[in-house]
């Protein structure tokens, strides 16, 4: 059972995860990952994975054959182990409690090739839609408080299997991030009666400096402060809460505003490494003025170091006005 | 002039570093660090460097030439610049301050072989001394908060550089991680009346699960909620605020705990990259109760992916236990 254990000074929690690889050697060995070979994801080998949560797929196809478009399974390695009781426990000064909660996978194309930034925009709709529907499953479920839903893209940004997927981790706890975010949020909302993302998004559009892309409902932007170049946001332009509150077109909006950012860093840093989270509400927050879900996108081009790591704070080498120029500016 | 830009919902602060590489193709080429060839670091090539701080070397020796066994320097590319005013400015919702800070690199030895591991316990020893001297000089200026003195070693750790060397970068705010110990371990005290990093020492040396090595004044220990496999801590057995303290034998002690960890992660890692980082208390905290200065060090044998750069929690595949009994048990 893998186990969440809490830094007593700061108060940051930690999975320690025994199902996966743990001893010296297993770290010594690492790097070697084999390209090409056999692909768990690809079609025909939907038997090399734990069953389907759901998929898409013809209605006369059966679950875990071959003819689906996307498919959300559960992750065969999972950080976190769904079944079982929170188990709260002491010892002595330090807290921790069993490692619960959700680890799915969403292989997002039956292509292996495929990439967000070059899948049909139709498909990349159904994997917001498909994110859409796994959070609004997790949330009944009342153990848990946050579903991270994000992605890992290339061996860099930490991938292991090529084939295009993202992940979703349902947790027992708010994360620490996301709690930061919400208490900021809502400081700031006390202030000024006002969403301080719905300034942001207010700021940027009449300076423009910053912008990379809109459409209707979407804006993509260079934050004020980034931590990595490049670093990328993309926000509704009217107030939400929540990333699962579906309405008409958001996420076919969502999709064309993620693939032309994307299609942009892959021009101009040659098909980069990169991170993408979103962050929305907590499942116990209904919905709410002061908070304002958003996909932060992080492509990985510096490497955290030591200052990083005992700081807190990140140094970037390039000013987000230029970097906002250079994607703005970038043919696709 | 770089600037320090504040994330304005959770207030973190970033530097944006336009000194350094930025445009895109800049990260395009980079990973093709050049082995070999050209040291600026080693003896008879003082020239390349900004002249020296500090430096131990015989008296009758000259400042800048080649007869030292340590040096301090200015970073030739700063992430920081030393001269200047804060200027504190708005900018719309958004907040910053000049770039204005030390940035500095301890060159630890003459050989370019030679690591922290490796190097004669004297030598290390100095390495120590070096940076007790240098927080106690930047200390003086009343611009700065805390001096983050870290090492990366191994290029996957962020080293640009072979030759064994730490840096020291002063800031004019006191770093978002070591504001929250600072609080956290405050918290504590305050409901307690005792030291948490204390009463962590006390129960790590009755349990002994999680303990690497101890000496006369020092503990290496694995903490209970590690963020990675082999985070190792080093601390005072008895209570003390400030790394830049000094007293009978504690740079001696530290330096023989100090490598005794590192051979033991060279033995059982195979010689794996690494970060380090001094956490002490800020520059005008005084002597206290609270706070109690530490090492941590943080072996890169797994990388952050989307998970972690989202929730800011992390998970790590090895039980700390497991890692303190590799690490005790490794012959060294």
């Amino acid at each position: 059972m893998p186990e969440l254990r809490k830094d007593p000074i700061i108060g940051r929690w930690v999975i320690i995860s025994v199902e996966r690889g743990k001893r010296p050697s297993d770290f010594i060995t690492r790097g070697q990952r084999r390209k090409g070979g056999f692909c768990p994801f690809c079609p025909g080998n939907e038997y090399t994975t734990p069953n389907e949560i759901i998929s898409f797929r013809p209605s006369d196809s059966k679950p875990n054959s071959k003819d689906w478009t996307l498919r959300v399974v559960p992750n065969k390695f999972p950080a976190l182990q769904v079944e079982g009781g929170l188990g709260r426990a002491g010892e002595g000064i330090y807290d921790m409690m069993n490692g619960i909660g959700a680890h799915e996978v969403i292989i997002e194309s039956p292509d292996h090739e495929a990439t967000m930034s070059t899948m049909p925009l139709k498909a990349l709709e159904d994997v917001m839609w498909a994110f859409h529907h796994r959070m609004g499953d997790l949330k009944k479920d009342s153990r848990f408080r946050y579903a991270l839903i994000f992605k890992n893209e290339g061996e860099v940004a930490g991938a292991t299997l090529e084939h295009t997927h993202s992940q979703l981790i349902a947790t027992p706890i708010v994360p620490s991030l996301v709690k930061e975010e919400m208490e900021g949020a809502r400081r700031y909302f006390d202030y000024k009666e006002r969403c301080i993302f719905c300034d942001i998004v207010h700021q940027e559009l009449e300076t423009g400096a910053r912008v990379v892309w809109e459409n209707r409902n979407f804006i993509a932007l260079e934050p004020y402060a980034p931590r990595v170049p490049f670093e990328t946001w993309i926000m509704p332009k009217q107030h939400e809460s929540h990333f699962d509150y579906a309405y008409e077109g958001k996420y076919a909006g969502l999709a064309e505003i993620l693939q032309q950012t994307l299609k942009r860093m892959d021009r101009i840093l040659d098909t980069p490494p990169y991170n993408f989270v979103i962050h929305t509400s907590p499942f116990n927050t209904e919905v709410n003025d002061y908070y304002h879900w958003h996909i932060e996108i992080m492509p990985k081009l510096t490497k955290p170091a030591g200052f990083e790591w005992g700081s807190g704070f990140h140094i970037n080498p390039t000013p987000p006005e230029e970097a906002a120029k250079f994607l703005r500016e970038a043919r696709v």
